[in-house]
């Protein structure tokens, strides 16, 4: 029967619900977009997005998404012909190198061992065999949203520190920022790039660059940029329009302020830790879930797992039957397997703009279903989730 | 920690869930109030408005909230001095008999058993008493919002029709009508009120009155009957804003419309039966955290609780506690206890637009706030819910 | 040829057009209507309200319109067999007089000369003849929207007192309040009557109701008070939900708030000022096309026409041509003309969110589709227009 | 005095007002991106848009603004070093050529004789001076946004046929899609270049490109195209998300179904017809104030003008002020001049959502500012404009 009524739900690794404020913002009449109110927001996003990278860098909007973001960043860093090295340990990193090639550039692959993060020990050997530093970048997700898997950036960094490597380190947070702690200038990240349609709670529609010291030095000789994405032109004090390579994104700017406006009401670290608790309770229920034959985790080792989003691999379960109940006779769209991983997995995002209701009614309709079906499962998941939420409600 | 962060999302027994449709067909600029596509709509609403309550009466509406639809009902029936029957079971009939005092007439209450239903057979035999007919109108309920029991509305029909007692039948739909089976004139209900903002998803703003044969008979005679609330104006074909005694009400005009099309496009009987899903998913996770000590049901009997909303006695437990925590820190509201009841119970309602995630999302909250406070529970409920929903997603 | 895409306006004499903020107001999800920000925000509307009509006095919220406000200003303060005394200027006061013969009082109307205002020398002599003092109240609009004629309050407050007649004086100020000047403590009314769709600028939905001292205790003995209008039970701070007589008009309430927020941050005196000028542009306008055989003022003298409305007779011009062709080609709707001057007259409304921008807009429509009609018209009205408008941007 | 209340509008030349329509479209919960409704609808766009430019060609659409069309355009075409030759009539033109220049072609300008349009003739005689063929590509504006200058496309291409030219035509229609004749194949355009934000009606924020059999053809040897504007990559069928390479803009999707809907439900003749028929009111209007020392036109020959925005030189007259005192006096923003016009021009959009009383309600606007700055003006113009719009309406 057919129960998919109510207010419908997307628990997708993004794009995320949107908080109606956001939604609310955008609808609006057009403003005068060369001076006044719309200028004064525009620039107070410049003034606020390094901060939700931790950075004192640069932060650039492009209107774009995330392979935009890629593209901004890659050109205005990179030259044709220059090696990168791509830390694979999901399918994002890899199709950011594939960019770079047709750009121009060769990427390398360095695999991560599977179902895992990118070890740090690989990353440092391979960059110390790079005796002629030709390696101009290490291009690396923080998470990856197809496998789940969430990267240690600082252990990262460490270990390129200890090759004494000079590459650039280019940061992909796209499916993790405003989620997972993230420190850009702490962890000596040179390049950080963004979207704003998970953790940052705005529709898609922008992508996001912030850039170091060491990356604004290495555009400068940088020989594929181009007009749209050019870092020099944006930050030319000329004429705003500059900022955004023409018109601006007027709604999108509105709705930016309110997200940024809710992140900094909440407050960045808090944020992290709500996330955490609701990884947690989602890892309960998959672990409760979880029978050798049934449902497990794509990342074996808990501490690799992403706290915005969670890869369950479906075993002898039939996924695509999973997603189809859970959206069209319960109203919750998971995200489906990516990838390698489309016919063997599903996903639950657990980013941005969420409560325990959301996340608690998220697992009891996955349990739900999974129950219709007669899925083989270990034992009831929601109740272990709603024991952890619990644990924190009392703290 | 406080995790209110998310859509938040209240469960109080109405105003209920409003759909995004519904809010956006509210946001609309001022059309032309005295002809064309308004007048339309609006004219459609009446048209379409007798199917919701299964009548061939008259609908009218309006601009009030429930207790202006009660006033409408007595004016437009009773004279000054006439004696009206009030079928007890809660708060709410108990209410309208005392509006019906302040108006002129002399209520008498008829005690429901103690968390119970009305029991047809004390109707039958104070109406068998009334040999002189003095009695004009019997008062009831369907479903009552603060005790959560409810009415079988046919059965008192069949008790009045036993007595051969000629007063008129009124019910109160207000927290059933768009939840629960409500047939008008299969039941031989004279007049029905309603309002818009409980299982018709309506922002508050509408009271509802359905009226039929014998009821239009009796307005006639009425002697109560004022200029807002009068019938015999508002059927009156010579303007259209007579309809509503004067300006009309064009937001909710648009929104009851987008209500109307939305339950059309389900259908009322599938309504009914995902209500009643619900209702079993709600029943089954209170019944598992049932203890003597802890929460028990308001109504004893299964078969006299409502579809539509859940009074649960909160026992030993600390039931604002309770309340404050899902609120404050789960972004939660919860239906506090009322009345007699406000101190010693709490109320779930499960009406409107309503998914599994919003069901299973309500009670894994208050699970997890239950547990948060150390509460008693006898076994974890939202695990048996899921079970219930599970069992019709396979259906 | 059809041009009437874009935004469609009205122009009607109410409802006004709404401000894009407060249909983003009402643009909200469900919040607890029991305790918490909205009772805040509901309970800051009774605060603010009386200085709207400048008083001391209690405004009352009535989930209605402008009908329903009337209905809880007579019920409220007479009794059955009441005399009252009606100040015909137009439609509406005759109409209120009518509801209040329906209620049990016995209205009697005094005439306003033909196409002006009531003159308070015959209020005068009429109240010095009723030596009795038989006449418990006197009812008066300020601005009558049929008639567009507005009356002078506080010399019919003089008329009284030069009379020494204790009768309330009662003043429907729908059409007036937020746009013209209105003093109800210094012009000594006893109630005055509001709605929410005018110059307060939301949509309908609320009726206004504030009382002074006298009206206050009037209340006392009054025997057609009836539940849903009570002044008692809504003055009682038992419990927020007595204010409204039952649920809460949520969506209206955060529309109110806004809508007292942006009068506040423009300033009533400045809103007064504002509405001057619009009105006078109107004038203007309408003043340059007049012929003797065409259009001219219903009031005849300028010092009684409304600064919130214009009534034009529409002579040898096709009234409902000249509604048809701004409505159905260029998307603006007009008022139609009311009662007797139904099919000789259109009106013309500036009240409430207006700039120069809409004024000139709706003259220049008219007056592009006068000419379409080869209607006769003296002269270009809308430069007309604009030149009153230049005198008061360039001061 | 400050007027500003009400409805604040733009009659900038774009981002252009966007209906109530499409600003509730966008107001939506997040659906799933990867099937389902929302790729349906992604769908239908690509299927409908070709239709906008009256080509059978494809159409790709870039979340970006007009500047990132220009890229995609560009780098999916040429090659470095590749000569283009531009034809400047305005500002825009030669901005998209300073674009290929930073790509690595070459870029020529021929100049259009001062406030004119760029006459085919010169264009003939430069390409058949080009008996090489060096020039790959002619770059024009159909209609230049800072002069208001409208070129003749179809002259044009009969030049560079006379020319016997193979050069890629590619045209820039952002400020003249949806609102001014443009028939690409008719006229054998090669590429046709647009935005959302002006005659679509649609918030700033996507890209649009049209592409005939003959680009295609130079796209596949083209070499300078990047991963994000790749049209290869964009037509494939592997995945719905590569059509946006990336992330889909799931709100404009929404947003630019609404304004194809509203488009079709006019005809695109009808529009094409109406913005005819404002242009010519503006142009009336503008005709009226001008004197010799005054306001005059920017492009001298009326047959020139665009239809969709018009380029007023302020003469002796402040246009800053005026600017100043339209927007902030009476709430109203202009368009101000661009480049070497900045300060001596400012600018009238009359492009979109618009109709009668928009288009006077801003040139009555302007009106009343002029004469409150005493400026020399030579009749009242905005009469002159409801003149042009009456004979219409009669029609």
């Amino acid at each position: 029967m057919k129960l998919n009524r109510g207010r419908a739900i997307t628990s997708m690794p993004g794009p995320s619900v949107i908080p109606d404020r956001v939604l609310a913002a955008m609808h609006m009449s057009m403003p005068n977009i060369y001076a006044g109110d719309m200028v004064d927001v525009s620039l107070s996003l410049f003034k606020d997005l390094p901060a939700i990278a931790r950075t004192g860098g640069h932060a650039f909007i492009a209107i774009s998404n995330g392979h935009g973001a890629w593209e901004m960043a890659l050109t205005n860093t990179l030259s044709r012909g220059d090696k990168v090295l791509v830390l694979e340990s999901g399918r994002f990193a890899v199709g950011w190198g594939e960019q770079a090639r047709m750009l121009g550039c060769e990427p390398e692959i360095l695999h991560a061992p599977k179902r895992a993060a990118v070890d740090p020990n690989d990353l440092e050997m391979r960059l110390k065999a790079d005796t002629s530093h030709e390696i101009k970048a290490v291009l690396v997700v923080q998470v990856d949203t197809a496998s789940g898997v969430w990267n240690d950036i600082a252990a990262l960094r460490q270990a390129m520190n200890a090759a004494r490597h000079p590459a650039l380190l280019m940061v992909d947070c796209i499916a993790s920022l405003g989620c997972v702690e993230y420190l850009m200038d702490d962890w000596e990240v040179d390049v950080t790039v963004g979207g704003s349609q998970k953790g940052l709670m705005v529709p898609p529609g922008l992508g996001l660059v912030w850039a170091g010291a060491k990356a604004m030095a290495a555009h400068k000789t940088a020989n594929m940029r181009s007009p749209y994405w050019d870092w020099t032109a944006r930050l030319s004090e000329q004429a705003h329009y500059l900022r955004y390579c023409g018109t601006s994104p007027v709604q999108h700017i509105y709705a930016m302020r309110t997200a940024l406006d809710m992140i900094a009401e909440e407050g960045l670290e808090a944020i992290w830790a709500r996330h955490a608790i609701f990884a947690d309770a989602v890892h309960a229920a998959v672990a409760a879930w979880s029978t050798p034959e049934g449902l497990n985790f794509n990342i074996i080792d808990p501490a690799q797992r992403s706290n915005s989003t969670t890869t369950i691999l479906s075993g002898s379960i039939d996924g695509a039957r999973l997603h189809r109940i859970c959206e069209e006779d319960a109203g919750l769209t998971l995200g489906a397997g990516l990838g390698d991983l489309a016919s063997s997995s599903f996903r639950i995002g657990h980013m941005g703009h969420l409560n325990p209701h959301m996340i608690l009614g998220t697992l009891g309709t996955v349990e739900a279903a999974l129950l219709a079906m007669d899925a083989p499962i270990g034992a009831p998941g929601v109740t272990e989730a709603a024991k952890v939420i619990a644990k924190e409600l009392a703290a």
